[in-house]
């Protein structure tokens, strides 16, 4: 059985509700930020990037949530949570959530993890400030040309759905308006009705 | 025949690796950053993330260089990029290309493209200042956890080694000694003398 590792509005979420979509057993951790315990030893013997998610399968652990969330899809193949008969349809699903790991993510990440990337406390303050600018920016590239309705790749559910849920959660907390972004509120809302969501969900404020 | 935009000295050094690794017929399009070509009409209907790698292929157009470097590995199997018939060990690959895209790429990218996180000119030279340490621990980290050597992923050449070439080359402009980090620095060295990566290399120099 498969264990992940997660944090409470952390990213964390798209793999926990990707293992639900798929069937999975599997258990959950949580991983207490407050009490710096990714940093503890137990931690970082599972992870040693001190970050969450992690999965533990029976093969080893696995972290980067685009990396989790293709192998939930390739390993539950039935659940059909990516095009994996097709190399091209595929590299778009990758695409996607490559686009939210590195650029979305990392835009948003400026406003609660900024010490990653400077020691000045006013260039801290300097980095909040533009937040809404920036994950604005991703999120109005994400309603013109990528989120194809009513799912991220068009008619298919895909592993890119819980992924964007998960981000596009923390929009209000960066200082960003959801109505500016008709489409991503509506798959918000529209992921918010599935069962395995809302079971992620209700586990993780639990 | 595929096309791949890519600009010198920038990530898309590992897509174009891939391909000539792969034996894939392609041609290259340079997009001048010098001249702000990349946010030409042109180039933002290929790509509106303003952004290279671009890879036009005949079903579509693909970016993002972990979903390139696993579309080029499914795409030319006999290559053998990739553990395409292993969902844990694939997984292993995405999670390092996924750490290299999110975490070590957006570390350097601090040094030169700071406006994309903050308007603040002394933060900008703030955000400059951590780069060394910011991107140091990222190397340390690969050095002592990830780099399983001979290539990234222990005796099989995979879409990790363009991948993490491509990143170190850029070490000592991150003012980093390659000399802290061993494995690594034997890693680009082995890297160099690849044919297929020879020929990326002058190919883009020229």
């Amino acid at each position: 059985m498969m264990k992940l590792y997660y944090e409470k509005g952390t990213c964390a979420l798209a793999s926990h509700i990707a293992l639900e979509e798929a069937g999975a057993e599997y258990s959950t951790v949580r991983v207490d930020f407050a009490v710096q315990e990714q940093r503890s030893a137990d931690y970082l013997a599972i992870n040693p990037k001190a970050r969450v998610p992690s999965l533990v399968t029976d093969r080893g652990i696995l972290s980067e949530t685009p990396a989790m969330l293709a192998f939930v899809a390739q390993s539950f193949p039935k659940a059909r949570l990516a095009p994996l008969d097709d190399p091209f349809r595929f590299a778009e699903v990758q695409a996607f959530n490559s686009y939210l790991c590195s650029t979305v993510h990392v835009a948003h990440a400026h406003r609660t993890r900024g010490t990653r990337w400077v020691d000045d406390p006013a260039a801290i303050e300097a980095m909040k400030r533009k937040v809404p600018d920036s994950v604005g920016a991703c999120f109005d590239l994400i309603e013109r040309k990528m989120l194809q309705g009513p799912w991220v790749m068009g008619e298919s559910y895909t592993i890119c759905d819980p992924y964007l849920f998960t981000i596009a959660q923390w929009l209000e907390a960066d200082g960003i308006d959801p109505a500016r972004f008709p489409k991503v509120k509506a798959h918000r809302d529209r992921m918010s009705e599935r069962p395995a969501v809302r079971k992620a969900v209700v586990a993780e404020a639990g």
